[in-house]
């Protein structure tokens, strides 16, 4: 397998990234291209060992950073490694992309080169993540701000099929993520995309309130780009909140400094498991490649991590499943464009 | 000041409800008025030593239970617990209301019978959370889950005007929850609202990332109810599941076991910083009354804070400054009927 990594994607790249990059060779045997400019990585390159054979570079002079409008910038920018590392996909030169950086030149670069799968109204962010009682994914965390309920169900047919795949949970369940438990709860959208979920052949096992989603008791959790990517931010940023707060907490005596070294697994542990780093990438469902967004903040760990994801997708044959699902479903679809 | 308290509302009620009216009655010196079956309300307030002069009991035969279309059981119950509470505070023979029943009949109640401020198009809920920095405000948690622009200017006018006069800051800061912090970003409702907000006269410091709001750095946070609701539940459950997922782990062998005990005092103030109940009830600001919504799972403490929430909205006349705000404002805000 040959993925091809976006040097120069990401707030610590390209230190990061190479690294992440060797480290991800060595442990999972896959080969690397990393796009980008070609002394700056080889100069990244040089800091390790590396299967010079297994990791190589394409020459890509331009970076497209996470302020600039998406789909200008791809337009404009054809030497960046963004659009150098999604051509390689497109023309079959890699069998994935990973990225780290601006996640909104990603997915429209995702969308307008890699291109959809036939018979997917709009591809959406699938991440997964650490719950109580297992991981669970979430469908769509910010690739569409505005959906209709159309898109819901699709949401809801391709997080099933890679969830089942890829994580080995035969008939996922699948719920909408609701301001409340009833049917009859929600805006106009959560409303119109229950009446439809109801229809579908998945596991639909109705609304899930936000409160119960860190639970981790529903594999796949259905909604607008808008509300999962601040489903995501929350979870991200209340652990984030909580650990440190109760760090500097610890901090405050000697008695509590005891008592925080002797829970010092406790906590290594625990901030393993809500560790977006260790979740690695997000997949980007319904294009027609293995494309995976890395955390914008990836150090080495949480790329290499991004990479094994790519890899899973790989392995599992998920894409060859999405695309024959769609394929056979496409007519019973209503199809918006 | 008199405080008209719905005792057949919420999953502890009428117990916890009544314990807490005793508890506040004592504490802040209000009189509270109780709505339920006479003989109920009696057997509950039998159990403790209180004020007779300063507690008593309006009879109510009905109850709205929250799985019933709040509408059609305002209409139909009118003998019920919640609305003989809200004719008190709309004939007023009360000063405020507080429930930890029904949401959705409570929200509608107070907009039907109490009845909204002129100039105000849609009320909304506005909780106040505990955050690292400070406290911080979300409006709309929850009464208007699908928004017009406009009102999110209207929700951060009544935002300031609450946050400067019952938390004592000065030109607070309001910010859109947004899923990105540049101008652009977001779905259609937020940049259209982020152009609304930028002329309006308030301190608007631009989009806020939901991955911030737990740090508690921006006073007013701005949103849609579906997406304030959201940020408010998934608030409580990652907290929730955080700090017993600790716990769990703590009890997992002798020497963690020990650091617990160690770190008993630092989980207990964390605990109380981010209780609920801590925190009490969330103001519902548009309507031509104090209404609060205490919690559906209230104990008699967070009753009790409901009711203290309520005495500092009285005592500190908002409602009055919100009606003028308003009342002055009315020709130059698109108001959407």
């Amino acid at each position: 397998m040959r993925v091809v990594v976006d040097g120069m994607g990401g707030d610590n790249s390209p230190q990061a990234i190479v690294e992440g990059c060797v480290l991800a060779q060595k442990e999972y045997g896959v080969e690397i291209i990393i796009t980008g400019p070609k002394e700056k990585i080889e100069a990244e390159l040089a800091k390790h060992e590396y299967n010079k054979n297994a990791i190589t570079i394409v020459d890509a002079r331009e970076v497209i950073s996470t302020n600039e409008a998406p789909v200008k910038a791809l337009k404009t920018k054809k030497d960046s490694s963004l659009v150098k590392a999604l051509d390689l996909v497109k023309n079959g030169e890699a069998d994935a992309v990973v990225s780290a950086g601006s996640t909104g030149a990603f997915l429209a670069g995702c969308t307008l080169i890699v291109k959809r799968i036939k018979g997917i109204s709009r591809p959406a962010l699938a991440p997964v993540m650490p719950g109580k009682n297992g991981p669970f994914m979430i469908i769509d965390a910010g690739a569409n701000a505005d959906c209709k309920p159309q898109y819901l169900t699709q949401f809801a047919q391709m997080g099933k099929v890679y969830f089942e795949n890829v994580l080995g949970v035969n008939n996922p369940t699948v719920g909408l993520v609701n301001i409340g438990e009833e049917e009859e709860k929600g805006n106009d959208l959560t409303k119109a995309a229950y009446q439809l979920l109801k229809e579908e052949d998945i596991n639909f096992i109705g609304n899930i309130e936000p409160r119960d989603i860190p639970k981790g008791k529903v594999n796949v959790l259905v909604c607008d780009g808008f509300v999962g990517n601040t489903v995501l931010k929350m979870y991200e940023g209340v652990a984030e909140t909580i650990l440190s707060e109760i760090k500097t907490e610890i901090m405050g005596s000697f008695v509590t400094k005891i008592g925080g070294v002797l829970l010092t697994p406790v906590f290594k542990r625990f901030k393993k498991h809500y560790d977006y780093k260790e979740y690695g990438g997000a997949a980007f469902l319904g294009v027609n490649g293995i494309c995976i967004k890395a955390h914008g903040s990836s150090d080495a760990r949480a790329l290499k991590n991004a990479i094994k994801v790519s890899k899973v997708y790989y392995d599992t044959g998920v894409l060859e499943k999405m695309k024959s699902a769609f394929a056979e479903e496409k007519d019973t679809l209503k199809i918006d464009e």
